[in-house]
């Protein structure tokens, strides 16, 4: 068996999440899977590096499958492709070492949250972002981000209850305000860290905003990483704003 | 009666265009009338600047409408965008002079094509850019449409045989290049004009394309001005990419 390692970018609006369900054709690893068996007449697991939620998008997800022989790669991609929606694109496939897997060889993961703060609400981004229209204190926020980089309990930003471990590694959250040619006012915010649990992004993100508008202390916010209580942490930002952007690996040739 | 004039955005991907239509619901004009209809009671005739195709988009079309007395502009606009859809937006709505009307009165008009230029098609922006690797050389596109700034008859640039005069002067072709937050490398077009007729802007985009990538020389664009034949022009440019950005008007107030 050879195993490859895909590289895929999704618009998640219309998808009920990465993962395959029994009950709904739209889910990200279910059209993959879907139309990989139409390709190659017989079914293929395609591992995702983890799941997205429904309406998060993916600039760069990975998964990894194994096929029964080499393929040519660009062939292989472009047969792929026509196959699949054009909300659902595989952007690369590489031949890897056996034993790769993109979900158990990951390292870390950058995602990237987009705040829309423009006064009224975008008819072309309002799947691509949120909303949030409040002004910001982007100083706050910031001291605030300092106080979750590092290595921390986090079991106050998920919203399941893991049996294992709920110790991660935040390596740095970053926020910049970006004016692109359409001269839109936008918050980004990224995030990296060895990895995120359930909803981890989004209620991180909900927490800094709600210091970024005064309506919570960093002292509340330092509390949390002791306390754990999810009651306690910032609100679940919505999924259209969360973007996958890049799954980081040692090295997979 | 009085007059307002409404500014509307609309990502216009799922909708067979701005004109009402008998056998479908998903028209621009028929949302916007069927909501009114909901709001007010009776049915209330939206007339808009003019019509975008099934596909296009707007950032600020206009419309006037007949009231029977005075509203509160701000509650109206509020009240009405909660029963549209999330892809029309009411930007806002004026009281004007009695005798306005959106598509007599405008002056001209802004429209945006935008060209993506990067190799592989993005899945966020395939519905608002029209996907074009090839590369273009600027300082030719940029010639050809000098040829056709100022008063001409335009009668290769239209899809349909009409009826009165096809000249039309197009004030301004301005082409650049805008590398926004996302690193994306898009080629925008903006076309300012007293009026465009139909098709017009989708296929002088198709025409400066050709002329771009070296398969149509400027000689051969200037005579399209003397000819008149619409076969000789270039190709209808996909209506993703366009994009109504501005109607002029004298004053409204």
């Amino acid at each position: 068996m050879r195993t490859y390692k895909l590289t895929i970018a999704y618009d998640g609006s219309r998808y009920r999440g990465w993962q395959r369900q029994p009950d709904t054709d739209l889910t990200i690893q279910g059209m993959l899977e879907r139309t990989l068996q139409e390709l190659r007449g017989y079914f293929i697991e395609v591992n995702g590096s983890g799941r997205t939620d429904g309406g998060v998008h993916a600039e760069a997800q990975t998964a990894s499958i194994q096929l029964p022989g080499k393929v040519e790669e660009a062939a292989f991609v472009r047969e792929w492709n026509q196959k699949l929606p054009e909300d659902i694109r595989i952007k690369d496939a590489a031949l890897v070492k056996n034993g790769f897997h993109a979900r158990y060889s990951a390292k870390g993961k950058r995602y990237e949250y987009t705040i829309d703060q423009r006064e009224k609400a975008d008819v072309f981004t309002r799947k691509y972002a949120y909303h949030f229209p409040e002004p910001l204190c982007l100083e706050a926020m910031e001291k605030a981000a300092a106080l979750l980089i590092g290595k921390h309990d986090f079991a106050a930003f998920t919203d399941r209850n893991e049996e294992q471990s709920t110790v991660r590694t935040i390596y740095d959250i970053r926020m910049e305000y970006r004016t692109d040619g359409a001269r839109e006012k936008k918050l980004y915010i990224l995030y990296d860290g060895n990895g995120f649990m359930y909803h981890m992004v989004r209620i991180l993100t909900g927490t800094l905003l709600e210091v970024g508008t005064g309506k919570r202390t960093l002292g509340e916010t330092a509390v949390l990483l002791e306390t754990g209580a999810r009651w306690q942490a910032g609100f679940l930002a919505p999924a259209c704003g969360l973007k996958l952007k890049e799954v980081y690996y040692d090295s997979v040739s």
